[in-house]
């Protein structure tokens, strides 16, 4: 950060989660600031490609709407006044369009309120943050079916409350990760799809684009809409907030599906565990043992945050009048983090899921900790058409005190059992043969695309 | 309440928001506790239809199924052994059960965790409460449709950041008020289509099913589901809470859909603006000139409250393991209030959409109060191809400053311009003739259905 | 539940945190409404204190207002016509005086407004719950202190990150828990020593009261506060919400106090780990070997919960003119939610510190998992001046490595290496006797109360 | 921003509300870093005045701990390896030193892990941005207390739930946000004196400050804290976020005191009220007209914002183990936000208050709006001795019901009673007259000081 930098600015020192990553950049203030400046550039293109302004003046704004020629502090310092950027901006728009030719400038911005640009310049940044999540997300998918696949059959303890359950496979447990980033996928996919332009005019009625003579508003909303790439609304939404809306959800969906993952991987990675670890740990000069989850420990930080920032976002909705005094305004920030936190959570998670080492011999070997109880479940459905239910439950009861207090196999406590010894004891007692439907799950999930 | 009824007991007292809905009645313990029972007996049955347990022993557990044989408030007590109220449900069923027939008893919750009832019986009283919620969202948009039909062409003032803006027509205020409630129908309708029965066992394999002889443990979790009315899972969702999610996303922003209208109803029905109030205000009896907006304060406050509820449960998405240790726990009774606190609100804003009245003639005087400056946005626009931008602009400051000064209207200022003595001042100023696209805005949002 | 009881009410069954503790008694609709009607009471009192009532209708009134005799169910209903509870209540409680003694209903909230009711009977109900909760972190400090004092020097791995770091002590450890839980006591003990009673009148003027004769408004506060044990405000406060955003603060802290604690037990009562398990786990029928840490589970399902509550809370205190439309209204539920949420959690997590059990053995096993790098940091500490610092670097890392590959104690490697043969490599290594000032912080520690 | 800069900083283009305030600069990255170089060096000073290390050193690491000579958008990017930016950050600076002295290198950040540097930054920055805040509303409290002086006498009308109720004063009302102010005030200035210096090594126990060599590690904590003008804590907090949930509180609190103070702004700011308005309102060019209350939107902002980010605070408390994967992590950003979201909010509630205009008129005007009925609840109390209640309130029901249908005055309504003739009606109905304790309550919440 040179001398000339303002002080108050932040690149990234508090957030290692999204420092560097392509959701940081295209949610930066200059990206925004450009994104500004593309929805004025498209509103006068948008009037010039139905006659409603010069060609020439079209070309002029394009030209002139360019990020690098503006200063993006000097215009959030002058946001101050109204309480918005855009109004320093049209300023500082409409005098460099002037510079090259004073009859284009009428065309800066005719008929537009602030938060037509504002709101399309947030769809926009929105537009292609989701993109570089959704390319994340594809690449975590891909990761996380190669790792299901391979790990169809490697059988781990599956955990309840804490506590060892049954056994589970690890193919099973990356299938349900999976299956969350595809429904994240799917639920920004369709979001992304969605996000519409912003062009209301001062109160939502198109009324001043009618003063400057536009006979057909809905044709402009559309062409506007077109040169941005954006859905074109069937209503202003100045207050009707949907889209906004919309991204809250989705993305604290996606926060929270990669923090699955990533919470399931701090678990399986503590030290006493170690069934999984991180390809690349980050380690601690003093303590050369040191291997922290730092991908898992950035995202499910992530996780923490998204939910209350969606919250902010989702009481907006509740916006009073045309516009309102300050739910708008508790907006943008809000829905700009979600963007970077989010998309700094994706590209952690690539690496996560890409880089993710298995230790299915841990996991095997942690099948036996509680000395074959995590069989006593399969124990008791098999035993008690040979022994009778009250039988089998008081037996097993007996056994699994004994096991513990003995520390002794169970297997070896039932083989003493006379009544037991027409059974196979040691496949009944095998934990990886006892995992249920995991593998039909596993290929079942990893059918959809 | 009787003297025999828990201290404890909430039965709305703090919650005039949702008492006496049907949403409350499909939300309350009693009807959890018939959701659990129902989940029970369909796991029976449906275990039945695959051969896999008696027909006579579904009809048992079918029977004995009854919420209103259990005690309730009992079950909660027992429940804080294990930490949910399932696990006294089975010892209490299945002791119901064999009171009839000892042998129906082992198949009663055969193969199940506690999670599946729970889940289960959590997304029938999610369905159930979501289709009063569509029902009331549909009597809503009606009375909605109405309004905006009947007024669209009624004018008023467009407001943003609590000041006059521009006119605009309550039509497509209403009309905005109606989209919104679409936008929360159609996500509610989504959600509801997709809610899924829950069955996986212990640890989400199935793994006891197969050892109680299921041989396909697909076509049980399909039986189950069909069973039930909801959706067969691919993958059962102990720890991949997708459902849960959507719920929360679609209940937030259906708060904060009505919360839109809510609001704008408090602000209209100042004392100062009163160009609405509700059919039925809120009465004071010492003070009998207050008609206080009691529905829309009520949904409102169901807005303030529903983000964070929301946010608790997106939060639960990082859960570990294959069940977590509180973040399961930590669901049920935010997405319990939340059911009812949108239902509530989904109630209050039929009876407010229906008998809402709209004091037009309000309206129209409120378009004078800034001296005719409401319309200085058209005159911009108008006055620019006459006179230059320059002296249009220049002529309209003073003007303004003189209207607000001398109490006087702007069209009798302007009308002493003689550069302006050619055009129509009255017409150009009159605002009800300043409503741009706001009739054609209204048509089209009501062709949407 | 009977079957005349309302369908919709909520007695505990999602709720196992809570069911059944005081403090969930001290916040039913029944305690609330007691207390709604003892500020009742206490206001007529007061009134007749100061001459301005009949003795005789102070006793009356207070006679009357007992909770048993009134049906809160249908207080509850009639709630939703003013859009709170105390507009029915008050017409039953003058009813109720009337059939005692006719000149004695005009005595009945007598220049009153309902929100003073309201509010007063909150903070009545905060009261009461505060002292239950300060009651059970009492409880929970002395159980912790032992803890903390009888495990002094009981040794265990330091985890961050989830991987082991270096020695700590589980004295230190558990003091620090205590440490938590005090300063929860202080927070919430300064709240509940200040929590005012609320008397305004209809726009906090008191101007009803000086109609009906009252000369010294402020003496008639005091009174009123006094009769009730609460503190007497400088101001009403129906839109200045310190009491309630004061409470939000100290119970959310305290949920997430406790939830420290039980989210360290949840970690090390897992079943790899098991250096600590809850006195009665939760067990399961069908897995005999499951001992799940139920009140950790549901003490930390209390803190994921708490803080999203706070926030509704604190975001009314932004609440509009003399009384809010909705802001006041979004905070009753979640107020008493709180109240008892924590309520419950402190009751769980006297529970779980007074019943703890400590595997000291397994702490002093687990310390030897790495090797014995977990004192690597001393190493390096220790060995720069021997060795330098790039060397002893050097050989560290080289013999972490092999100790790990080799599977081999780091304190063999070391021994082989001529240079550090006059070093007490056994002592140097033992992590029992790396634990720095872990027994003077845990004295220090205990030593506040 | 120069091309040299990193594309996705934020320099406060989409925050308005802090653009450019002292907090922003006081908790900006740069800012940041200085305070994490403070630290280090504060921590060698401290060893050095113990005689643990050269008095050399510490002036050589002091020198070297100069934020401007640190390129902080690459520290940025290296912290994603260890998760923070202190590991980076330390091998910077110990090259600095080494650029000076070689021997001094080992001094840096000696015996100290990362999470102490950077929780002492935080409470570093946390303390000098406190203090900016606390001087804002210094003025704030002095510009409100003039008002509430200036306005004890100016009478308005008491609303509640959006209508007119009772009358009361703007003395009153600014006596109330004052009260607001100063309350916030206490909680801030009591968190900023108890801000702690960290200090606890690797896992707390500060064990590798006594492996280099401290005798007495409690003296050392101590001398840190003093270098820094923190408090010296009792125990490390690492996962005893106290200071951290004290600073959520007391912020989220300033954030809605001064949003009521906002929120009333922007209601009696309305077109139609206009009661108050911003000394300087954000214009609009196309809208001469518009006079926006902007300072009030900005803070109304933050008042939306603030509960949620503290509520991700509260729920970082459950952290687990010596150092949690998430919970610290989730902190930092959110922590700055609500600490520059309330300096910002504190900023413009300065110029809120010092500027605000009150029109006495439009209040006094307002009065009659109800056609009297103002003042219907003081006729009931003053009619009832005359006339008996039953009587007073069918009377007053009936002059209420013809003076809105008639639109005449109560006043000439009731004038027409012969039983009310002996009354002195014009004094009676006088809504300034009806103003109860609102002057003595003005006069006594101005004692506070």
């Amino acid at each position: 950060m040179g001398s000339g930098d303002p002080v108050g600015s932040d690149v990234g020192l508090l957030a290692p989660g999204r420092a560097g990553s392509p959701a940081e950049s295209a949610t930066g203030d200059r990206a925004f600031l450009q994104a500004l400046l593309d929805a004025e550039a498209a509103l006068t293109r948008a009037q010039a490609s139905l006659g409603l302004a010069p060609a020439e003046a079209a070309d002029t704004v394009t030209a002139a709407a360019d990020a690098a020629r503006f200063d993006v502090r000097d215009l959030a310092l002058r946001a101050r006044g109204g309480g918005n950027p855009v109004i320093p901006l049209v300023a500082d728009l409409t005098a460099a369009v002037e510079t090259v030719d004073a009859g284009h400038a009428p065309y800066v911005h005719r008929g537009a309120t602030s938060q037509d640009i504002m709101d399309t310049a947030t769809m926009l940044v929105g537009a292609r943050t989701l993109d570089l999540i959704l390319a994340d997300l594809a690449r975590t998918e891909v990761a996380l079916a190669r790792l299901a696949r391979e790990h169809r059959d490697t059988v781990m303890p599956g955990r309840t409350l804490t506590q060892h359950a049954v056994p589970t496979t690890f193919g099973l447990k990356a299938a349900g990760w999976r299956s969350l980033v595809l429904d994240a996928r799917d639920r920004v996919q369709a979001v992304r799809d969605r996000l519409p332009a912003q062009l209301g005019g001062a109160a939502g009625t198109l009324a001043a684009f009618t003063a400057y003579g536009t006979p057909d508003t809905g044709a402009l909303v559309e062409a506007y809409a077109r040169e941005l790439n954006l859905a074109a609304p069937v209503l202003p939404w100045h207050t009707l907030r949907t889209p906004v809306a919309d991204l809250a959800g989705a993305l604290a969906f996606t926060a929270g599906a990669l923090g699955k993952a990533a919470t399931d991987v701090l678990t399986l990675a503590r030290t006493e565990i170690r069934e999984l670890s991180e390809g690349t740990g980050g380690g601690s000069s003093a303590m050369p043992h040191k291997a922290n989850p730092v991908r898992a420990t950035l995202v499910a930080a992530a996780a923490r945050r998204a939910p209350q920032l969606a919250a902010t976002l989702y009481g907006s909705l509740a916006a009073e009048d045309e516009r309102p005094a300050g739910a708008w305004h508790a907006e943008w920030e809000p829905l700009r983090d979600l963007l970077r936190l989010v998309g700094g959570a994706a590209r952690d998670t690539v690496e996560l899921a890409e880089g993710l080492r298995v230790h299915a011999d841990a996991m095997r070997a942690h099948l036996d900790l509680t000395h074959g109880l995590i069989i006593s479940e399969r124990l008791s459905a098999e035993l008690a058409p040979v022994l009778g239910r009250a039988r089998a439950k008081d037996l097993l009861t007996r056994a699994a005190r004994r096991a513990t207090a003995e520390d002794r196999p169970l297997v070896e406590l039932l083989a003493e059992e006379p009544e037991l010894k027409d059974l196979d004891l040691v496949a009944l007692t095998d934990p990886t043969q006892y995992t249920g439907s995991a593998g039909a799950l596993t290929d079942r999930a990893l059918e959809r695309s």
